[in-house]
């Protein structure tokens, strides 16, 4: 099939070349003009403008977005929405909220098109060579997609959720998750580094990925890295993080879900973002208000 | 070999008919005659009493236990050591805290005979086709025993893990991830099963399983329980424990490493203990003091 994709960044590239390799004729476009260039490699169709992507389609088209979360995909609907005709599918596959796809699909459902919400897990790899994707919106509208989606996810990896917004809402609930397992696999980790014992982490994740209980794609990465990086010396134990495990957070909030797991791990994300913090001063105060508590001098 | 197996519950059966598959000879005993029964019927010998397994095996003796952790061990400890010569190897196979693993092994020491401690993780169809396993120990003792070790692993599924205590403390720390992880995986669906969003959770762990980055054997293991049950309606949400996550937090507290995560997910199963709660009481009934708030009447 032919497809438009606006967006060329670490996820898009890998997914073009991934849709090229499966025989599907890709129209792309990148501010960055060099994304542009390795997509021609690849063998795709570089345009100087989201518009020109449009303009190269087949109605009805679909237009793949592969853009950060935010207002950028507001601006991009905006821009390329005079351009669109009823049937057109556009598609969001970053990490957007899903009450932003529900708002964008029911603003393209006014002039009849189609917005399918997908969420793509199994980072660039995935991208590259089969991705796990999780599809909110129309029915026809997935199900002409489908032999797309079919081709570049991994066999078994894709999965039609229903309702506009599903989709997202399933991939910020599965990030919410990693957050909990990464975090729990962390702090077993550093449980071992402050034992008596002495042990040899990338050989420790790597019995465990065989035959144990938590053994995981995570904790296979976990071998990865202490294979490059015995004692992860290298790192700093700064924990970034880019919003899905707030929203997940902030949504079992509103369904008063109680998630303590999922909430602690954001948590101590934000903890580590702060060499020195104000509770710390607070309670270090009272201590020594109280009891006479020595304090350690800033 | 010629292995002593003391102890033929869920664990223990399915290790010795792995170990008969591989050649070895299993010499055993369990309180449990049906048990005794199925091992003869596997191809071992079964025994009526612990000393009858001790002497029926050749020097340097091994004999494996596999019961319940606690004070059961130290009595079969007591129970064979006088039958016991130097050389002689004692593998607690079972989930003991690892303080007691040290403490056993260094009362076997004083008269020559060896201590493993092994943590076992795979459940027990890992024990029938190829358990995961952390040895601690003499490691003299683990290369004697290390061939049965070996066929009883899956590939690449055992570790020396040097000092005694090592290998339970390892296992331990196992759990403690273990309990984390699972607790993750369950608030994520629970955000799901409140949602507005309707999903199949079969399908949902499924495709979370092909491709994703929490791809793990434990969804693998919610994929089959949501095909046995979609809702899981049959089942209480009542969460036992059989102590490591508590010997896991006990740890982090007195290594003082932070451990909110594996933490909250021992909290959240003592919760689930309790129908309604005595800390519950207390906030309704403050609420009801400063604000008037309406209390439930028990």
């Amino acid at each position: 099939m032919k497809v438009g994709l606006l967006g060329l960044g670490k996820m898009g590239l890998q997914l073009a070349r991934n849709m090229i390799d499966k025989g599907h004729q890709v129209e792309a476009f990148d501010v960055n003009e060099a994304a542009v260039a390795s997509l021609q490699e690849a063998g795709g169709s570089g345009h100087s403008t989201a518009i020109a992507v449009i303009e190269a389609l087949e109605k009805p088209r679909i237009i793949w977005l592969m853009v950060p979360a935010g207002t950028l995909i507001d601006r991009i609907v905006s821009e390329i929405e005079p351009y669109l005709s009823e049937g057109d599918i556009v598609i969001d596959g970053g990490n957007s909220h899903y009450k932003d796809s529900v708002r964008r699909y029911e603003h393209l459902a006014r002039k009849g098109v189609h917005f399918l919400d997908i969420g793509t897990s199994g980072g660039t790899e995935g991208a590259r060579h089969g991705a796990c994707l999780m599809i909110g919106g129309d029915k026809q509208a997935f199900t002409f997609v489908e032999p797309v989606i079919r081709d570049i996810a991994i066999a078994d990896g894709y999965m039609y959720t229903g309702l506009a917004g599903s989709g997202h809402f399933l991939k910020m609930v599965h990030n919410g998750i990693e957050y909990g397992m990464m975090q729990a696999i962390a702090e077993g980790f550093e449980i071992l580094e402050k034992s008596q014992y002495t042990y040899e982490y990338e050989k420790v994740a790597k019995v465990w990925n065989h035959g144990s209980v938590i053994r995981s794609w995570l904790m296979e990465l976990m071998e990865n890295a202490f294979q490059e990086d015995p004692k992860l010396d290298s790192i700093k134990g700064v924990m970034h993080s880019s919003g899905e495990g707030k929203w997940t957070i902030e949504t079992a909030l509103d369904l008063q879900v109680p998630a303590p797991v999922i909430a602690m791990s954001l948590l101590m994300r934000y903890r580590s973002l702060e060499e020195d913090t104000f509770h710390g001063k607070v309670v270090a105060a009272l201590r020594n208000q109280f009891g006479g508590h020595a304090v350690e001098k800033a």
